[in-house]
């Protein structure tokens, strides 16, 4: 009976993410939905990547259960922001996203990123009318994760590695982790980065950027 | 509408939480449902609390949504471990724990170890028969996860903030997320452990030793 539930609720999602994705579409703006177990540096890595610069308008949708704390971050940047308080749900799904976007000047946009809730597990399962799903994963998670959440590897498209200049203090396995990403999703992009020293932040924003252009 | 969904999966969860309670005070085994992010280190603070000793007759039940590496590592201690794969739910249920009490030796035990799904949200809304929540914070997630996920928080009756060794490589303010915790609940017992170094297992095992016994 959960499972007929949970179907239902799946349903009723993917229409509201079509339509979703028909408003983004018409405004021509490309959606990143960005997901990750909480702590993993979503916020951090969306500071850092506007700080780059992608030569593109990009506004953004945040995730939490509670509190404002991450759209006052992404504020200062004095780029359009909303932030959404889920009020206890684990995930964003497509009706938030679709109440939100009134407060978004969409057209005005190339690229918009909807920050998901920190979750490894049900934001994989909620479409909201994105372009693409990367997630993040801190490499102080350890490497047995792909195998463990297996079902968010398999639905992005790109994997960033975050808080890579913590590595040498830890026991991760880098190659570990690439090698049951890549078991699980063989098309998957992976960037190591570092908030902290900047590393690889390039190479992720210049290929976004050009993701975001083919559209 | 989704909202009394929850609700009647919620009631009809506590229903099998006390029967699964009553099983527990009946074998007078003390039930620990320990909970946090996915990689913040709840089966190595097992195994170290395992390897430091307490005196208890000890076993676990490992939830993850696939795989039994975790089940794994707690089975080299030579106590009886139970692996529940929930398929992709993101939490353990009641009955879910109940179908899993029929491959304990219930009557032997002091202490059961239950080890949810890593999900700093949904774990918190779903009893599951316990005397205790106790919930793991990695430092590396940051100090901003109190105010972030406030009901884990709430529920549980002690923090293990884990990784103390990574501190000086971050710029987590542990005083921060002590002010915070405390702000949600103020009866919160808050240790600082590292799996890595061993320090502060042996006063977590102490205490835990201690409430097992109460009981």
């Amino acid at each position: 009976m959960k499972v007929k539930v949970v179907t239902k609720i799946l349903e009723a999602n993917d229409r509201i993410a079509l339509e979703n994705r028909r408003l983004f579409d018409k405004a021509g703006v490309f959606v990143v939905n960005l997901m990750s177990a909480p702590g993993a540096g979503k916020t951090s890595v969306l500071e850092k990547t506007l700080a780059q610069g992608t030569g593109l308008r990009i506004g953004v949708i945040e995730g939490d259960i509670a509190g404002s704390d991450d759209a006052e971050r992404i504020e200062k940047f004095g780029i359009p922001v909303v932030q959404i308080n889920t009020g206890g749900a684990c995930h964003l799904d497509a009706n938030m996203i679709y109440e939100a976007l009134g407060d978004l000047p969409l057209a005005g946009l190339d690229l918009l990123f909807i920050e998901n809730v920190g979750n490894l597990v049900c934001p994989a399962e909620f479409k909201v009318g994105e372009d693409m799903k990367v997630m993040l994963l801190s490499v102080t998670e350890g490497h047995d994760k792909p195998l463990k959440y297996p079902l968010m590897f398999q639905e992005s498209s790109a994997l960033i590695l975050n808080k890579m200049d913590l590595v040498p203090h830890t026991d991760v396995d880098i190659s570990k982790i690439r090698k049951d990403a890549l078991s699980l999703n063989p098309a998957l992009k992976i960037f190591e980065v570092s908030c902290r020293t900047g590393e690889g932040i390039g190479e992720w924003a210049a290929w976004l950027g050009g993701q975001a252009r083919k559209g």
